[in-house]
């Protein structure tokens, strides 16, 4: 009965990564409509990109401790 | 049977990295748009962003925390 | 038979953050909108947007005390 | 078997909280653009928020009478 | 087995907050538009959107009513 | 296996008061769009929403009284 | 066994009263609209609508039919 | 076991009401703002209005014959 | 256990007919808007338009057609 | 056991009609547009709508001859 | 057992469907819109539109063939 | 219970080609609208769309491959 | 038992086969819409579209290793 | 049992690959629209949008170690 835990840790870092990248891939839509419209903004809007980015980015490591500590269980 | 409760750890993280993600990508297209429309106001909408990605970020802690707390009654 | 109660604790907090989420990636949208529009409207919508963001969080807070209410009896 | 109960909680909880959040971003996201388009409006525009909040932040704690009421009984 | 009477009742006030938050904040989004357009019309807006609440609400309070009817069954 | 019923409870008064109030919030919402733009026909337009919502307020009705009829049975 | 039933004239009157109301709000919302555009037009779109409202409540009134028919064989 | 049709029946009547609804009440908001935006051509509008509905009336009709017809061999 | 029937013909009418009535609907709404937008060009429309519901009513009775030759079985 | 079977039959040409029926209510709409913007053009593009409605029917069928093939096996 | 295998038949069969004519029915709608705007490109429009619908056709056509193999080992 | 298996070979090539269907109706009408915004365009246009529409049924292709490896096990 | 592994080869493959359709449908519009507005960019836009694909079509790839991998241990 | 483990697999790899490639779509569909409007920022865009793509397919690659992992003990 223990293969029921690949489920949990498989919906763990998979829902994870799933917002993540949509919210990724929201944020750098909104970056490149913003460099389009205002090339000379490119290098603030570049680094706001970033920071939000990495953001994000931390939710799926958030994710992957928890789904490695499950794994060290299964 | 405990291997059941990986299920609802796995839940609990990745719905909420799911939700935190969607919201900030959501919160930072907004930031993008804001500074290439208005490239002098670009701190003032860094800061309002920072807040309310931490805001977000918060909430995936939360859900962190009782994922650890579920974790040690595996 | 216990560990079915995981999963109710995982939905609770995980929906509850996922939602608020949601919503507060909206309100700060609106609000990094509303202050490239109105620069010089800006602390009123950043105090507007706290006030907000509170309200929102508490809603994760009342599923984060039932999570520890249940969390205890698993 | 009376863990099955814990799902019930969790729902009851849960739905209810991601529906209030949600509704409260779209209500907060149309303040924000209202005070931004009519900051000379915005006392009156935030009463009717504050009303608004308070009439949806309600529903969650309709929801968390009857998870403490299930609770007691789990 | 009686445990699993606890998901329909938190069905019942979940789906019913759920929906009702939704509809609250739709409707009062369009007052704050609406305010925001036409400052002058508020008294008339805010007094309909009342109503609407209302409405809104009691449809929580027949859910509410049903699930402290059947809480005494279970 | 009773409890299976309160399940069926709890669709039918959820699913139907998540419709209405998602209807209600919808037809509001244009109610409250309509006043702000046309001030003058806020009689005429508040009358219709009554109408509306009273219609909608009755399927929740029809809802309720069949979970009364099933929860008898119980 | 015979409780499993129940579900289904949950699903029954459940799943109609939502569509219904989905349907009358989205009705009504554009014909707030339309009354808000051209106010000497109200008298006739206000009939088109109760026309419109009583064709939907009549598909909720046949799920009626249909889940009291099933509740005299539970 | 025969309990189960039940949900059969709920599903075929309550889908094909949840879908005739949700289109009557498409078309039906097309109508409004038709007539809204051109008054005299209301009655040629509320004709394909009436057909329109008439046709996906007999759609839920068809599943009213059959939700019959395994009603009585529940 | 031939009650599992039941839900696969529910599953069959109910399916067609809500996506034939959401085609219906969107069909429908486009004839309303086009008569408004081109009064006389109605005719025409209309024509299209009761061809294009002949095509989506012929799928539910595919649906139909199946779901009386699955009756005869249960 | 074999009662199963039908919950795939009705699958087959359940979802089948379902997304002809939307994808030919979509193309339909696109029709009663297109005429109503360019009237003169009303037999160039009925004649397409006749083709791609066509592509959609058979898309059924094959569902339509899957469920046969399949119901004969029941 | 085997009745299961009639389910995976009837998703293979039933997906493609649904996404081949959903997919259909865009680009049909995209074509009608092109020949209402440009009527003289619409020699070019339906060769293009032949070319895809062809293309779509085909996934169907390749889940049609797994489903006619599987169907052989039922 | 080999039949189980059938379930997974219906999901893979029917969500492929669900996907990949959706994703070529996409791809199709922007090209539909695109020769129609710039006829003189459509060589070019077209060319990029077989490009596209070749790397989206690879797509499907890699699920056919994976199908029938799978239906050998069968 | 090992029949439950066949989802989840199907689920790796499928879901990752749809995703990537999508991703890459929703680029490939945005390239045709681009070439249409600015001809002469289309060199620049087809190499970024292609360098896009690629990079979508690694990630079916990774799916495709995986499903290989667990197809050997069915 | 322990082939319940294979859908844990395949929901890592899936949903991540299924979020990554829409965002990636939705990022390269900005980058697309970005070019054709501002042909001469190119170079900028296609900097910003590589960096996006690897930050999303990073994603990808955490729940690929992941799902390797797990493999290694199905």
């Amino acid at each position: 009965m223990t293969a029921l835990g690949f489920i949990g840790v498989g919906l763990a870092i998979g829902l994870a990564a799933l917002g993540s990248a949509l919210g990724q891939g929201n944020a750098s839509r909104g970056a490149m409509e913003g460099i389009a419209r205002q090339p000379e903004a490119s290098g603030d809007i570049r680094t706001t990109l970033l920071l939000a980015l990495a953001f994000m980015e931390a939710l799926t490591l958030f994710s992957f401790v928890i789904a490695i500590l499950m794994w060290t269980k299964l």
